[in-house]
């Protein structure tokens, strides 16, 4: 068995806002990705180059929260968060505050494959990326029209963060975020995630998606997950290997597993999004508890499956 | 029942570097961290405020690798990690790339408590440390003649980063962190970590002890754990929530999670190093695959123990 995954982001999606003509750019989009990484896998690749090339995807379609057409941060810049993790070496990579890289997710991946890091974070990671070839890219290239209206949008509510306490949630409360699972022919397992952040962040902020074991985990004993929602919820719940744990030690099913802590445990917990997960069986899970996630799957012999809602 | 546990890192100490004198003063620090963190608990302090206080006099401590006394980066400056996590709320802060604060791990519980977020990063977690009221101290305050030394002894063993792949193990694998867990009168568990991470790193690496999950956790219905250690090992087995798991869903004591994920999966896995982890009901393990772990430890009614080998 194989499959493959993707997200494009989960949260309380504006439904007035979605046009027929917009939607079908969306779900578009995600057909491509899940098809780009279903070719590699078709043609015994592995799961891992199969999640980096659907996440690169992603990261270059702009109207995703990731690469281009990531979200704005406060100081009118772009700062991106990526991770990679094999399921069969339990090898891992992954970049925080970068700017100027189009494809984080590869960045994440020869942090992984070139170094003997997992975590690479700000200008350090930059540097790494130069020192390993990649094209560092003016901010025109991230910028888009959309993301700068949205920032334009929270930017003057500025006054909160005079207070003692820092408020910082996007009032549209949609957690951009992209990512791929995957299980290839060879029985391993690979899951990548990749994101702009939230719009108007500052402080350094980073979420889940840089952080193996709470926004991207893969092992080939259980399953590889990649998540998207509130991060910081998802952080401390610790959410993708959460999954994998129930599965090793209480014996849950991908399925009773995601179904636990999507929808019981981060519910409780007030944490908002969903994820996308695969097991060594080629099972399937895509659950959220927002109104919404951008999704779109497919098992070895189906067809590619698309959604939104 | 409470109790509090400390350790200043571990790792292949060499004894013989090590004089009676030298022994002396780490264990008389170590004693003195115990002391801080247990008076707060016997006043019916919390466990939250006992580890900070514990891990601030070990990050004041010039002889551990945290704050005061941090090793020196490639490029002879000082980035800071730290996190802490309250195991009553699952409330967490942590901070990665940060320099010039003299405590991360308050900083790291001013992100927790005065912020939205979990982790800020590199210089915007420096702005939120600033807006925050915290000195930025200069570079001077943490240097010691000690850490300059080591950077000396492997900066010139730099060609191996013009290698495709980039090694930056320290040449004497002593993983300097310090941390805390502590089980305060009310059943409140908490846990930190604070580091200056590895001698000479680049490329803004950040360890373990930043990311909730794998260097740091804590949970009312389990435990609280602070690793020290080869972090990117750690990260990739999610160290810390691993023995949460293994006793929350797979029914194990304290003392088997401990030894199951230090001296079995780790050591299969290879990596080095140890931890310190304290129960809800005041039981405390201080397991380490590595020659030795600078710790200290007491129970409600004991005396304080402290050990390096």
């Amino acid at each position: 068995m194989s499959g493959i995954a993707i997200h494009g982001g989960a949260g309380t999606l504006d439904r007035s806002a979605m046009t027929p003509e917009l939607e079908q750019q969306y779900l578009n989009a995600l057909s491509a990705a899940v098809s780009i990484g279903d070719q590699i896998i078709q043609k015994n690749g592995s799961a891992l180059d199969a999640v980096e090339a659907a996440v690169k995807y992603l990261e270059d379609f702009p109207l995703f929260n990731a690469g281009k057409g990531a979200v704005f941060t406060h100081d009118k810049t772009h700062e991106l968060d990526a991770s990679i993790m094999c399921g069969n070496t339990l090898k891992a990579g992954a970049i925080a505050g970068v700017s100027g890289i189009a494809n984080p997710v590869s960045l994440a991946k020869a942090v992984m494959e070139k170094s003997d890091h997992v975590l690479l974070c700000g200008i350090g990671a930059m540097k790494f990326a130069e020192f390993q070839g990649f094209e560092v890219l003016p901010e025109s290239y991230f910028h888009t029209d959309l993301r700068y209206n949205q920032l334009l949008q929270v930017i003057h509510e500025d006054g909160i963060f005079l207070d003692h306490s820092v408020h910082t949630d996007p009032p549209d409360k949609k957690f951009g975020t992209v990512g791929a699972v995957a299980l290839d022919k060879h029985g391993n397992l690979a899951a990548a995630t990749s994101t702009g952040g939230m719009t108007n962040k500052r402080w350094g902020r980073a979420g889940d998606s840089p952080i193996i074991g709470a926004g991207t985990y893969a092992n080939n004993n259980t399953c590889a997950i990649s998540c998207t929602g509130h991060g910081e919820f998802f952080i401390r719940a610790v959410v993708a290997y959460d999954i994998s744990c129930l599965m090793e030690y209480a014996g849950l099913t991908l399925e009773e597993a995601c179904q636990k802590v999507v929808n019981d445990k981060l519910v409780k917990f007030g944490g908002e999004g969903g994820l996308i997960a695969i097991d060594t069986k080629g099972n399937i899970c895509l659950p959220f508890n927002s109104t919404g996630m951008y999704r779109g799957w497919k098992s070895e012999s189906s067809e590619i499956f698309t959604a939104i809602y």
